[in-house]
């Protein structure tokens, strides 16, 4: 089973539910022209379908290999690669002035779910590149950029993001790895980073890499976090490649999924110390994290998105072409295919529709970044700056939660073939796994939801947005259009609860924090569920004017998500509100012998 | 991580969730003396601590081989397998008069839970012999019974069911495999059959396969299928060993989980026919099935209630040793056990309050099948048939999904170590998926509790069941226990939502099926939702006068489980009442281009 990019909901999404077109046409892209997009999203569905989907398999059957201190991908991965990079997909929303093509960021998050959606282990790749690059342009001197950064654009050369060590997970501030200054102005680095997505490969003749470390001076914690760039050959002032550095794949992990990724120990120091140049100042290495973290997180959103759209893909051939049982109502002999029973429609449409969701809300946060990257309008500027910093975690954590969900069922639509690996609906379900756990735990994100993001300025990035989406549910209602159902009280209700619930958030945040903390997770899930839920409702009611739009199919979608899922919203918030003094009172349960 | 049995929470579950003391007060268990119990449980988990479940991880690593014909299982299996049989569990529940022990199903469904719990592929093998059993008990000639009861009940032989074949999976009434009458009594059976689990192994020295085919005059779909009983050697008239038969392993499948448990495609007829013996009548082996489908559903309702433990137990684990971060409101330098943070805290909370809320629901349905099966007063005998009945669909479908949602936060909590396959948290998240499959998939269970539970007798056994639930809220309320926080209003509402809903669905039954058969599976959700925590809040009150009790910790867990999942009922039937238009006009998202 293949995966055919979905052109039509991309594009309606993008324009319509992200809000692409008001964007452009309020000046904020400049003078970007959206005809484009239509194309470009054609050309990355076709390379994608020709040829990351038939690796898709390859690569989790075969995996990688660790020998003799290098890393080998799958068979066919190194040339996809670079067939990929000659296209110029590394490039899409790169600087121009370093060789990329300088679309926006609304763009290639929509290729990115194409990528993931097609092979999620080589899509990853990538996607840590960019957060390099934007580390490396953000805070790097103008000699580092003028070596690395053409060639991380590119593709030519990838890059690593090195944060992890044992000790130091999710609190980055914990970590040890040990940078000398080796007075020449470089440094020297020593240590063991764990989880290093493709630490190494051959796919490319250099990798970048990009750690994390602690000058011998450096106070504890997070402030004393300094961030080197350590490439693996060390490069001549010719731009030819020199001496191997000193960091190397010490170790690969056996993973429940994305077996084509590598996910290395890197171990630096060995043989005297990688050598390695700052980025940005001494001590500050976490302000340049913050730079990329965004977009990193947006990026897995988009893995979530992508992965779920896969699944529900092969569910829905599944579905059409498997035989059994005899439909209620339905006439003649012989069995029906499984899509005739109304439990199976139900699993399908759930699917497509929380996939739809995450979709708009992960494009949505991309349109945000690029308004706040360049508009020129400092008022627009810095309402997009804290758009984006709200819908980032939502876009993480509801959409890779989806991704899990929606896996779960396509594995279960397949019945007992879902369960065989052969039919590779588990391997999605394998593969999306992680990504609700790393860039930050989706608990993190829910975290960081409440005390950052909504706390911020006492809620009135939230309080813009509940406005924003109440007039779509004005809309929705004006439209008394019989086929969207009890959308609109549906969707109503949940806004409602989800105003009430964040200034319950707002107040325990000042008087009970673990109150607050305690009703994380539910508040994400509510708020994914009610944005989600007006999104497409906003949608469905463009797709009328709209050539990509088919109102009925929009609007049994947009239906289907609020009288499911947006309905969750009011027993979320009594869960908030009222679950706090057990989730408090956890260790009468948890400690009891 | 190993495993142990929580014995106090199962010996609550019992006696009071499950109404086990009830029973025995009301004379349905005869002279079973319940003070056993304990002592079982004890041994059955010191018999799974020490033995089973330190295989768990080997079995999974070195999964099964299939070779000239023959299945090896992992190394140490057949040693275990035969000391468990040497310990008699095999026999708990099996009738006296063939060597079983005789003891209820109730006290076999704890000790069930407690082999998939320390190992589930070594679990799900005696879990298929005690549906042979029970099919060859109730419809067998007295002949073959003397043959092949008492070993399959020692567990010397074991047993599988063949239905499955490619064509016909969830629609048994498809299948084609044939059974020619010899002439002598027995019959010659040819065929293919998949997914056969245990359809060979290397643990016994015989095998007792049981077998649907249909006759060459059979009728067409299930009323044409005959059930046949094919040793795999066929036994001599003084019980010894003959001829090897013609049934034969030709294939194994590679899985997402259960590697340990050999899932075989069987060929008979290479060699003229597997020889059979007719069990019940020709062409009613549809009706032996349904025999033994209750227990069996139970059986993998509880592998869903075991395994969910079991990944409780190892992320409780893991968060009271894992440093990460510093808690709100903690004290002191370095890091807090992840098990201070009130996100992870909600985690565990929750993994633990739907474990029990599972597993009660599934000794309740064991205790239902013991008074059905054993109590002299008809009127008793038959409310616990119709108890029974009701109870199934949702204790296998109910549990089963949340043993798939448990592992998963089981692998969330263990953050990038979950992924990692050493840690063992992924495997419970592998081998957990099956059980929401197999045996009828969830769809399909709730399917059966829509439109034959709920419908049976105008909804009779639902309203009775509302009725006991409603005294429990009852008993909450006067108890006057701050502790049980909004537990009363939350499970009076989800017990209303339950019954309007039902209301709903039986007229609709009647006037619109389809929209009946589109909210069957939120409402099995809507109908385990209010169950558990109802039950939960029983044995939370019951704790107080129990020896084995804690009230805090019971209030606590009861108080939990109202606030975060029985108050999702209201959205749930809001989902079931207002979403089947959308369902049903499915077509128009999924089938457009």
């Amino acid at each position: 089973m293949t995966y055919r990019a979905p052109i039509n909901d991309m594009l309606l999404s993008l324009k319509h539910g992200a809000g692409l077109q008001a964007a452009i046409a309020a000046g904020h892209y400049g003078d970007f022209d959206q005809d484009i997009t239509s194309a470009v999203l054609e050309e990355a569905g076709k390379f994608a379908t020709d040829v990351l989907a038939p690796l898709n398999r390859i690569g989790d059957k075969n995996g990688i290999r660790l020998a003799d201190g290098k890393v080998t991908t799958a068979p066919g991965w190194p040339d996809a690669y670079r067939r990929w990079t000659a296209a110029g997909w590394n490039g899409v929303s790169g600087t121009e002035a370093f060789g990329g093509q300088g679309l926006p960021m609304a763009i290639n998050a929509a290729c990115t779910e194409i990528w993931s959606a097609s092979n999620i282990a080589f899509g990853l790749c990538p996607l840590l590149t960019l957060s390099a690059i934007e580390a490396l342009d953000a805070h790097g001197s103008d000699e580092l950029k003028k070596i690395y950064l053409e060639k991380l654009i590119s593709g030519a050369w990838t890059g690593t993001m090195q944060l992890t060590e044992p000790q130091a997970g999710s609190d980055v501030g914990a970590l040890r790895s040990r940078a000398e200054r080796a007075g020449d102005g470089s440094y020297r680095i020593s240590g063991t980073k764990i989880f290093i997505t493709y630490g190494d490969h051959d796919m490319t003749d250099n990798i970048v890499h990009f750690v994390l470390a602690r000058l011998p001076d450096a106070p504890p914690g997070t402030k004393g976090i300094s961030l080197f760039l350590i490439p693996k050959f060390l490069v001549n002032a010719d731009g030819s490649l020199g001496q191997r550095n000193d960091i190397y794949p010490s170790g690969v992990e056996h993973k429940l999924g994305m077996h084509a990724s590598p996910t290395c120990t890197m171990t630096m120091g060995d043989h005297g110390g990688a050598i390695g140049y700052l980025i940005g100042e001494e001590n500050r290495g976490m302000l340049c994290m913050f730079t990329m973290m965004n977009q990193a997180r947006l990026g897995v959103g988009l893995e979530g998105v992508g992965i779920a759209d896969r699944a529900y893909q092969q569910a829905l051939a599944f579905a059409q072409e498997r035989k059994q049982g005899k439909a209620n109502g339905k006439k003649g002999d012989g069995m029906d295919a499984i899509i005739a029973h109304p439990d199976v429609k139900r699993m399908l449409l759930h699917m497509r529709a929380m996939t739809a969701a995450a979709r708009t809300i992960c494009y949505a946060t991309a349109v945000a970044m690029d308004i706040a990257a360049r508009a020129t309008d400092p008022k627009a500027k810095s309402a997009a700056t804290v758009r984006a910093a709200l819908l980032t975690p939502i876009a993480k954590a509801f959409s890779t939660d989806i991704g899990n969900e929606v896996t779960s069922l396509g594995v279960q639509i397949h019945g007992g073939m879902g369960f065989i690996e052969e039919t590779g609906a588990a391997q999605h379900y394998r593969d999306a796994r992680i990504t609700a756990i790393y860039e930050g735990t989706n608990g993190i994100q829910s975290i960081d939801l409440v005390t950052r993001k909504l706390a911020a300025n006492g809620g009135a990035g939230v309080w813009a947005l509940i406005g924003e989406l109440t007039a779509i549910v004005g809309k929705v209602e004006a439209s008394n259009d019989p086929g969207f159902g009890t959308t609109a009280p549906k969707l109503r209700d949940a806004l409602d609860s989800l105003e009430r619930t964040s200034k319950w958030l707002l107040e325990r945040l000042a008087s009970a924090p673990n109150d607050a903390l305690a009703g994380a997770t539910p508040y994400l899930r509510l708020f994914g569920s009610a944005l989600g839920g007006c999104m497409l409702a906003g949608e469905a009611l463009a797709a009328r004017d709209d050539s990509h739009g088919d109102p009925a199919r929009y609007v049994t979608l947009a239906r289907y998500f609020a009288e499911n899922v947006a309905v969750q919203a009011g027993s979320l918030e009594r869960t908030v509100t009222d679950s706090a003094e057990a989730v408090n009172n956890a260790d009468l349960v948890l400690l009891a012998s």
